[in-house]
């Protein structure tokens, strides 16, 4: 091959993605599939009937307004200014994206520059890291640490970043920090104290803060999630995302919104017209009326913000009580649809697994999906090169299923630990 | 404001977007739109009622493969088999995007690096010179030149590029060149003879098609779109773009699609994994059963590929002849659904237009949609900043409309000529 028709310089090294390697991997049917964070329950019929009722309108299938169909963007101020202490401009404050994914990207792209500091919390979702690269800047890694937990049940508020260490990450060239709330992989929802040191060095240091907050609606009993956007100083230096995949369990929908001052919105907007220009119309406007019916119903207990939560804690109690049961020790999640357990105690003869530069978690998540049809995530994927070692004894299931699946892997993980007994 | 907080280098300057400034200006009910390309007519039934019927199956409302949902790019795999003379490989040989402008965007930023030169054809599809930009890259123009047509019918096919000129343009820098066939707003379906001189130059010097056909389908009695990938030596550095939009006359669906050799797709791969993972699951679903309708009948007249055509070849020629029967000289699209035409026959008072700066097609046509309610896209808005004086008195009229909406912008210009005299 010609050396001329290679790959662009900003993309070396960055093809490899957990997402593609486990879901190829799970996508045998008789797995059980606890992996990738989509949901197999149903999304709610009202959301799926909008959809079919848009489809059959003609003028709904053309192209929209590029920085988010007009219905769409007027919910999502209606929404959000509930949450902001100021009203929120639909056309100037809202960009409308392929799912937060796009959302980051447009944020990373249109405000992070080739030799900026971004730093990012382990672990982390694993798209961070390249997006940073891709843009030329340099990730700065933090990790999350557990104080000791001597026999208490582990919660994911036992971890915290430490104030100092954080502060020793920013200098004059961070550019930016990146916040998830509630947290993927390890379910913690930030305080208010936790999230005002982050705030404190954002202003000190004049960074932007990117936050994350696809799991905003998915919290459990006894915590409450806070944008770090409402805190004073902060609006003006903040993008946060949301997502319609996970507000209304519809992954497949691949739509998303950074919200944030004109200032900063602006530039993700230039990054969109010269991306993908616009979103898909009939999914833009399903949402909006999706939106529309849970917005005036938002002390209700029916509405979907309300009630997916309370639906999921049961899930959740359910696995961390099997894994408890079983001697395991996972870490019980204040927030989001994943729990992560050490495995490292499970029984599994890994000496045939023939990669083996890979960190334990990988290697486990592979064995476990061809020899025992379960199938998860590894922890490892959500770490830099250097943090891989402090958390490869972590897998991460997701409980967005339906009782019928949790029953399947319930089934499997009994078995195998009697077996080992 | 802080002086960190701005935008990233990469998207200086490229704020300004046509389809925004003027989308806008046609917003207004009472205006014909003509501007944007994007149908008024009914997409056809099947492809609504499909999507329809797959808003209701809960599994495809969640994520599919980033690269493709696996029956979609199965059906596009079996579609252009027939037009290339090998196999397609569905998962290495194509990738589905947000709209072709998706495509596009992925193999610049997937191919193309900072310092490489790229050609692209005046005028042009407005994101091309943009997105060459925002890699990096510096663009290298070539004006489409016509030939005197002496009282002759104007013809898209009058156009055409001067072989040594293009061949001066080429150099060791070169990384790529921009090809559009059918053209985007001339309407010209490059011949046999005239991809040649392109395939050679992009032989001789190791260089890249990105080759943009989503108008693909929508050729003229007495043409024929011709893949320049299929040229010896060309499908190994040939990137060769489709559209959903454009294909199935549902613009707001945003799904697109690139094909091509594994050596160059799966650079285009890592960067969809990096800014948007992947496209919307339902959409991709009904568009591949929508495929399946019309492979099933690709010879038959009903089959969508051949029933447009034709319907639209009607609504070509009419406004030709609106347009000659008053005197300006339209220029016959071979292919694509626009028409451009000289305005500066046509009595506009455009003293009171307050950017003087604005070439005279934008004047225009900020005049035309404020006093005769009649939209349509400056022609000098797809040309770079030294060719726009080139094409200024040139408007791009769509015509994939209903007759109704034909019919209204008829009974304005006849109106408006007859005034004048």
């Amino acid at each position: 091959m010609s050396l001329k028709i290679t790959n662009a310089k900003r993309i070396e090294g960055l093809d490899s993605n957990v997402w593609i390697e486990f879901t190829k991997l799970a996508a045998d049917p008789s797995v059980v599939n606890l992996g990738q964070g989509l949901p197999d329950i149903s999304p709610p019929i009202y959301v799926k009937e909008e959809l079919s009722k848009i489809a059959a309108i003609d003028s709904l299938n053309q192209y929209t307004r590029g920085f988010g169909h007009p219905s769409l963007v007027k919910a999502l101020s209606c929404l959000y200014e509930k949450f902001y202490q100021n009203p929120i401009n639909p056309n100037k404050e809202i960009l409308v994206t392929i799912g937060a994914y796009g959302s980051l990207f447009n944020a990373i792209q249109g405000l992070i520059d080739e030799g900026d500091e971004v730093i990012i919390i382990v672990p982390f979702y694993d798209c961070y890291e390249p997006m940073v690269r891709m843009a030329g800047a340099t990730p700065v890694f933090i990790p999350l640490r557990s104080k000791p937990v001597d026999g208490k049940k582990w919660s994911s508020s036992d971890w915290t970043l430490d104030p100092q260490e954080l502060a020793s990450k920013f200098n004059s060239k961070t550019k930016a920090i990146i916040l998830n709330t509630p947290h993927n992989p390890i379910g913690k929802v930030y305080t208010k104290e936790e999230l005002q040191v982050i705030a404190d060095l954002c202003i000190k240091y004049d960074t932007l803060c990117i936050s994350d907050e696809v799991y905003e609606w998915l919290v459990y009993t006894g915590n409450k999630h806070l944008k770090i956007a409402t805190f004073p100083g902060m609006w003006e230096r903040t993008i946060t995302i949301g997502s319609a995949g996970k507000t209304f369990s519809v992954t497949g929908w691949k739509l998303g919104w950074s919200i944030g001052p004109n200032h900063l919105i602006k530039h993700l907007q230039t990054v969109q017209q010269n991306t993908i220009y616009t979103c898909a119309t009939p999914l833009q406007e399903a949402l909006a009326q999706a939106f529309w019916i849970d917005i005036k119903r938002m002390d209700d207990p029916e509405c979907y913000f309300n009630s997916l939560p309370k639906e999921l804690e049961v899930k959740r109690d359910r696995m961390i009580h099997l894994f408890e049961s079983l001697g395991l020790k996972p870490i019980v999640p204040d927030g989001g649809y994943f729990i992560i357990a050490d495995v490292s105690l499970l029984d599994a003869d890994l000496s045939d697994m023939k990669d083996s530069n890979e960190p334990y978690d990988y290697k486990f998540v592979k064995w476990m999906t061809k020899n025992k049809k379960l199938s998860a995530i590894p922890v490892s994927a959500f770490c830099n090169a250097e943090t891989k070692l402090q958390f490869e004894k972590f897998v991460r299931f997701c409980f967005i299923k339906k009782d019928s699946t949790l029953d399947a892997a319930e089934e499997i993980i009994k078995a195998w630990t009697t077996q080992k007994c």
